[in-house]
């Protein structure tokens, strides 16, 4: 069956080593007869902060506005604001989504965070009963891409910065395992502007290979919500 | 010597739990002499995407736009967008910063992280000489002071979320003390969504307790970059 494909991108240059990453996943995936969409974020010009104009017409309370609340409500009476809406729809039809970004302090930039934000909305992306193992997204497939600035060794358990998986948790368990997501192993690019040329097009090729067998690629194992009390 | 608090405040209602925390704060430290400034981000509409736009004139590399090397630039040559330049004036300044919001997906909302990606720019906030134990801001003090949606139970080591530790480590460890800053134990008001409005009082009284003797706490001990080889 042919799979939908969604890459929520965050850069703002299309002369980018990210940029170049985006390309070769929009131009493999649609090769192997995938259908690929792209959120270009900065050239969306998404907006990344959470406020009450996300809300078309009336919120119910004015006097203490309650952003996962009042986006419940927009949410199931058809009334956020058309951008998110327009992103929901295109999770909805997803059957992978790829996150491709440089990362800034550790995470994604905010534009990105914004789009966490604002798209996964209560309701839609998860409630009281719907998170973790028995998450709304569960039958969806997710994965970071991301560019560094500095080299792998100052990310290892001893380095300075503590293991990549610790910076990548709150991401990876608290955003993307919570709304249900399988999450792939991420691709990381180690910094591509302190290597030279012939190593970055090493990686690119790389990655290249790696989105051949994507959709096939088991997911990472978080425990899951069973194991727990609450 | 009187001492300069900046509070870097996200919410979106002044009548909201956040807004309570960050009053509490500028009353008890205004009344002990500080001179208290607050980052409304909201009310000030903080942009939160780093652009093109944070640079006032040409930049170097209009083919490949780099962020972190086009503010540096723009920094060292009185560039940088006004915004930016105000908020730098006030890290400047600052004896303490602290940073009340409530926790979104794990971490800062993205407007908060919209002012970590923008005025913490290389150069003013961290270079290749200057970033942890010999970064930039060790004589400064700094603190995150946040409200949750969920309980305590779940970010316990065994919870089904993880160590507040490990969920905390990217902002603590990977922004705050990668600049220098001593980091304060956070302050974290569980769920007061979720609890009567007697626990709720009590939650601010525990805070006003605390902030009266704030600026004598001993930081949070991080690994020494020295003994790191890198
Ligand atoms: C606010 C901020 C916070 C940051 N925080 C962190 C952090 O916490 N941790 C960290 O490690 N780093 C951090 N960085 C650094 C950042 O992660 C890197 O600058 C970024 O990941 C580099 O990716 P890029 O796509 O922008 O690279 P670019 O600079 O665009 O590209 C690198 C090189 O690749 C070349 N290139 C482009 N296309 C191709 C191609 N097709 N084939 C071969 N070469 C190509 C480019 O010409 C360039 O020479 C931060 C940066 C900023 C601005
Ligand atoms: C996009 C998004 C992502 C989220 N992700 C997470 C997450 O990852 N983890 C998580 O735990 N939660 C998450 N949440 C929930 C969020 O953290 C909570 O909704 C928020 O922290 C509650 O704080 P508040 O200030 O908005 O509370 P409010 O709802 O404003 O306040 C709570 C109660 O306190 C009352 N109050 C106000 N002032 C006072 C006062 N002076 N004295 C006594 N009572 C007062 C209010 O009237 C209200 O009844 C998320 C929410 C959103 C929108
Ligand atoms: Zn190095
Ligand atoms: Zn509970």
């Amino acid at each position: 069956m042919a799979k939908k494909v969604l890459i929520v991108y965050a850069h703002q240059s299309v002369a980018s080593f990210n940029a170049a990453a985006k390309n070769v996943a929009v131009e493999v995936l649609s090769t192997k007869g995938c259908t690929v969409e792209v959120s270009d974020l900065y050239a969306m010009k998404f907006q990344a902060s959470a406020t009450v104009e996300d809300i078309t017409g009336d919120v119910k309370d004015t006097e203490n506005f309650r952003y996962a609340e009042e986006t419940k409500l927009a949410w199931e009476e058809g009334k956020l604001s058309a951008d998110i809406t327009e992103e929901q729809r295109k999770v909805n039809e997803a059957d992978l989504i790829i996150f491709q970004f440089p990362m800034y302090w550790s995470t994604v930039p905010a534009i990105m965070k914004g789009w966490f934000d604002r798209v996964l909305t209560l309701g839609f992306a998860y409630s009281q009963d719907k998170m973790y193992s028995n998450g709304m997204f569960k039958g969806k497939k997710v994965m970071l891409s991301f560019t560094t600035g500095c080299h792998e060794s100052m990310f290892t358990e001893n380095g300075i910065s503590g293991d990549i998986n610790v910076t990548l948790w709150p991401l990876q368990n608290g955003i993307l395992y919570y709304c249900g997501f399988q999450v792939l192993a991420p691709q990381i690019f180690w910094a591509p502007s302190l290597i030279s040329s012939e190593e970055r097009k090493a990686m690119l090729e790389a990655w290249r290979t790696r989105l051949q067998g994507l959709l096939e690629e088991e997911p990472l194992g978080f425990t899951p919500l069973d194991c727990f009390d609450e």
